[in-house]
């Protein structure tokens, strides 16, 4: 520890002297923020205006992401990475999309984006009265859990009745204490307008993933339509384009260095508001045990890959999302120890009992919660791996729970089966079929197994010893896992799609040997989620307590932990120093482009763009203090996961930038904001701007943005 | 050719806006520099005074590295690397001075650094005429060559016999044109002073080898000893510390950013002055070739090593070898992709042969040249990897060689089975045995013989037609190679130290699989020998015309390519912009440390530097411009491989850092000085003194550099 405390020293030093601009802020909390005196030129109703209309309602999420209106006739700026689905899609044995690009040359041309949808917030209000009312009389943490759940599942279901075909959802804003009712429109008609071609959008690929500088083109336009008569309808050639009550103006000419700026956003989950006894158990159990488990599978699903081009096909884009986790997780456990996450909330904690002798109890049962959960997180953790991460185990767990539940009334149903979420976890289900590998699944479940019964606590399951007579029984690992997937036919398309229709009598008699694993592991997954949700009881009386002690210790309130719902983040066209004698400025050049290039994916780049690089940098879209057209740009705006697609707006609210990754230090973002190292990074709006003109020919919907 | 206008523009802006300081100057140039107005205090003759003493008596040359006199006693500081082997040898079963650090407390207590020597230059004059006299006569390339061979080593052993007990050598300055012979003094007594840990002197170890911000304290102490009675003599108890005619002095104040510096040394070689013809051979036939495999031998060893640590032990210090010279020439690759190097090269000899059309014979006569080098490439490139990467056939060329060699007079052997040279000769021969591993050695001939078959000229050759025989009637390249090895004890050290001592009739009537295959593959080689030697004669005549040609159409001189010989250097303190967005400040400090340390090796450090750093970030050593003791420095000097501990003094000759790399951008220095890229390293004084104080207690070290 001792040698941290310079870093420390540092560290602090540098949240002191700089603008702290923490904060995923619910739109509510605005006027407690003084964003005029920070920089913002808006009054804040212009930003957030409830029951009339400001900047927000030109916010929307697309599928998993950000969006923004951007003009008046429902046209959406999203990431390339957003898109990417509906022009994979798109494409066929004549025109490839993603490697090319699209440009909709007409608003005929325009391809419906199949399975997207936007979401627009109608509006909210606090149901926390509701959800809470008589909750404290039930003091059985299980019992507590169960009927959270259940008031939650009825509220959500009576608003969906009381505004038909809008989607309900309730977000719980304060484990325990704030819970917010959401009303949801849908768009469904959703079409392809532009897309970059691949070597633009994913141009440094999963090298510059996560990392500053960058040069990724990470951007792309859909456009929304609607029934003649303006209700959101399935895709039809007649509809129309949808018209938004605001859309964001673009301002081309950008911001600069030092410069304010601010996003609205769906981030999805953080974890800022826990105790140390949560922080200690990521960043001693949860995270290294993930990480490790994520570099064992890379480096297996590679090692079978080497000599097969046709094999590691099947594998890359399962790669690619485990890299992408690896690097997240590698950098949020790099994080907490640089910040020293866990010792400083323990010291905070420490005070406050010295404080109030009272509030001992409180951490007490925090701190042996976690101990209990550190306990059983391994098998916990290599349980769930086997129902995740081997896929014929996964198959039979879908294949037994629809079974179950769907023979249940909807709304008693776990949340995957109810009507609302089947089709989605259905389509999800069977799309894992298209890679299906089986040397691979049968080395993840080998693995798993082999670790697994490395651990003592296996002995208090008879099931599970069971099991590891059956293995012993086979001679062998390897053959116990052979055996298995000779008899089963889980993994065929087909035969999967029929499983899931399914009853539970048929499920019963199947013999189809994961269908017969997976029953055989059901009373310890039932058992390891019931003491799950004896946590969640718990905690959702603890964790109010600890947020009102902190509170009091701190004198001053605290912004909830983001949930996904709609949330604004302020802040600075920032530089980073992310190490010692290495400062990284925050905006990145055309000429970084031709630097980076080596013509080999993922630094290849179209001749167009290399031609325009050479002709065109210059004009309306070039800033003089880089000499050059800036391509992405680097803030110190509080973002995670959720926010990618997010709308970087100036001072007036204009329109400056898309924003899309987090800098590999700020992956601590999802425990804590650092002044010095959490880091965003959005596609400068110039760089969308000058490629819809110099690259792609798309003058039209530069029109359409008011850029002439 | 056309996306690289843009960086050719922004290179050619930076190279005529900043300083210039491109140069590794033999000390007779030092009058032409005008040093003074650059930044240097001292007159030139301070620096280098012909016949009488100055700055460069103070520089040695110390084994492969540069060394320089800190004290009166005959103390030498260099590199932590340069240091290694002695305090390797120096380990025991109770003493590890490579993990621990040595300080020897006493001048008695001083251990004898086995095997090294400090090479003092004693005089040196131009010999190009003696060298160059009559050779115009001779126009036949080969027989030219061995003649100008010939001519060196008479004019060397003459020197010799003038100068009893000095080593004299002729370094070729300009190809053709000019010769210096040196004339040497070789001290023999040298003992290792002070060392610190290898966490500190290789902190960071390969994965931060060229690269910059650095954090490695890469120096340590040795010291001369002579005779009573002054003279060099082997290691005796009775010998004295020898006294310098000059040492350094230490300026624990250390400089600054944009601070004047210069540097002493013994840079090996670099590739200035070639054609483009030579650039264009280097970047697409050699480097690539030569880096394919080097990234071949490093997976293919690791791949070997991997479930062994016995194995990977055997191999580790050629893999960490091999990833050096791997990731130089990366760097090299692609510093000539980045400045287009041959492309302008060419240029400029395009626009002197419009100027002076009697030079296009000269310009075609090297294109030809090196188009058949270029040919011929593939084929000697792997036949020189069977020589040089295969042991077995490494072990059976010295063999042969020194059977074959020392039946000759001494002059007339080939330079490595000279007197003068066999014992260093034998000594790496043994060596070699020491992590012999036969799988590994089987893998890379099988390979090595597989990619030379794949070339349509070895049909040229009948002893490879009827080796190509042999291999097909074994029936496969496996058990042609396991035949071999089972039929040769070549690597065993008894076996092998019997054999370096066989005449010519023992070896040729050895049955030993591999002294037989290197005699079959030995026409191959001749043959390609001389070749060579053919090229190398062509060259001592088109060199010198090309070089007036350039010399004519630049309208100055140009430096002589580094050859070994003592240069300087000199530059500015200088911080780096090695992409777009990226700009690395010139000096790092302690809380670097900490942030790149992790507990393990590389970034591991000892107990006393964590504590000291903790208390210690202050006094004489503090720099407040970065608000900490400083770790390294960089620099704008002009240096290359042989530079390793070469003295960084400041305007006053004051010693400052210690070099020791350079960052992975300045590889290119080894065809191009950049102003952009070229930056090299030094472990800074104040860090070394500071070591020397906190950390390792050698307050009696200071004291005799004149620190209190």
């Amino acid at each position: 520890m001792k040698r941290l405390n310079w870093l420390i020293l540092i560290l602090h030093i540098s949240v002191v002297s700089l603008f702290a601009d923490e904060g995923m802020y619910p739109l509510p909390m605005i006027d407690g923020l003084r964003l005029q005196e920070k920089g913002l030129h808006l009054t804040n109703e212009t930003v957030y205006n409830p029951g009339n209309t400001s900047l927000i309602n030109a916010v929307v999420r697309v599928n998993g992401c950000t969006g923004s209106f951007v003009s008046d006739q429902g046209l959406i700026i999203t990431n390339h990475h957003c898109a990417f689905r509906a022009a994979n899609l798109a494409s066929d044995a004549e025109h490839d999309y993603i490697r090319d690009g699209f440009l909709a040359d007409s608003r005929a041309r325009e391809i419906p984006a199949r399975g997207y949808t936007v979401r627009i917030t109608e509006s909210y209000r606090d149901v926390s009265a509701e959800v809470l009312d008589g909750l404290d009389a039930i003091t059985a943490p299980l019992e507590r859990q169960k009927a959270l759940e259940k008031r939650i599942k009825t509220l959500t279901a009576r608003a969906e009745e009381a505004h038909p075909g809008k989607r309900a959802e309730i977000a719980e804003m304060f484990k325990g204490e704030q819970y917010v009712l959401f009303i949801y429109t849908f768009l469904k008609d959703i079409r392809l307008v532009y897309i970059p071609p691949r070597a633009i959008g994913e141009f440094g690929g999963d090298i510059d993933n996560y990392e500053w500088p960058r040069h990724t083109g990470d951007f792309s336009f859909l456009r929304a339509y609607v029934a003649p008569n303006g209700q959101p309808a399935e895709y039809a050639p007649e509809n129309v384009p949808y018209r938004p009550a605001v859309h964001l103006r673009v301002n081309p000419e950008g911001v600069n260095e030092n410069d304010f700026v601010f996003i609205l956003g769906y981030p999805g989950r953080s974890y800022r508001n826990r105790g140390s006894a949560f922080l200690n158990f990521e960043e001693k159990a949860h995270l290294p045990q993930r990480l490790a488990w994520y570099q064992w599978m890379i480096a297996t699903m590679e090692k079978i890959s080497a000599d097969d081009r046709g094999v590691a096909l099947k594998h890359l884009s399962r790669i690619k999302s485990l890299a992408n986790l690896e690097k997240r997780y590698r950098g949020r456990l790099q994080g907490m120890n640089r910040l020293d996450l866990t010792a400083r909330r323990r010291g905070e904690e420490t005070a406050i009992r010295e404080k109030w002798p009272e509030t001992a109890p409180l951490f007490k049962a925090l701190d042996s919660l976690y101990a209990a959960r550190a306990q059983r997180q391994p098998l916990a953790f290599w349980m769930e791996r086997l129902r995740s991460d081997v896929h014929a185990l996964y198959w039979a767990g879908r294949v037994i729970g629809a079974a179950r539940e769907r023979a249940k009334p909807d709304l008693e149903r776990e949340s995957a089966y109810m009507e609302r979420n089947w089709k989605r976890t259905r389509q999800a289900a069977l799309r894992r079929t298209e890679n299906f590998y089986m040397p691979t699944d049968k080395a993840m479940l080998a693995e798993i197994l082999r670790r697994l019964y490395q651990l003592p606590d296996v002995k208090n399951y008879s099931t599970l010893r069971e099991l590891e007579q059956d293995i012993r029984r086979s001679g062998s690992m390897e053959n116990f896992v052979d055996h298995l997937y000779a008899h089963s036919r889980i993994y065929q398309r087909d035969v999967l799609d029929k499983m899931l229709e399914s009853d539970s009598s048929m499920v019963a008699a199947s013999q189809d040997a994961f269908i017969r694993l997976r029953w055989q592991l059901e009373p310890v997954i039932r058992a390891l989620r019931e003491q799950n949700r004896l946590d969640g009881g718990a905690l959702s009386r603890l964790q109010p307590l600890y947020n009102q002690a902190r509170k009091k210790w701190l004198k001053h309130n605290f912004i909830p932990d983001a949930n996904g719902t709609l949330r604004l983040t302020y802040g600075h066209i920032r530089g980073s120093h992310p190490a010692d004698a290495v400062y990284l400025a925050p905006m990145t050049a055309l000429q970084g482009i031709l630097e980076k290039y080596t013509g080999q994916a993922p630094f290849n780049a179209p001749e167009a763009l290399l031609t325009a690089i050479d002709k065109h940098n210059s004009g309306v879209f070039y800033n003089p203090a880089i000499q050059s057209v800036p391509v992405c740009i680097l803030y110190d705006c509080d973002t995670i996961g959720g926010n990618s697609g997010s709308p970087v707006m100036d001072a007036n609210g204009r329109l400056i930038g898309v924003n899309f990754d987090r800098a590999f230090e700020g992956t601590i973002n999802d425990y804590a904001y650092s002044t010095r190292y959490s880091r965003s990074i959005a596609v400068d709006i110039r760089y969308v701007l000058w490629i819809l003109r110099y690259v792609a020919g798309a003058d039209t919907l530069l029109k359409e943005m008011g850029i002439h």
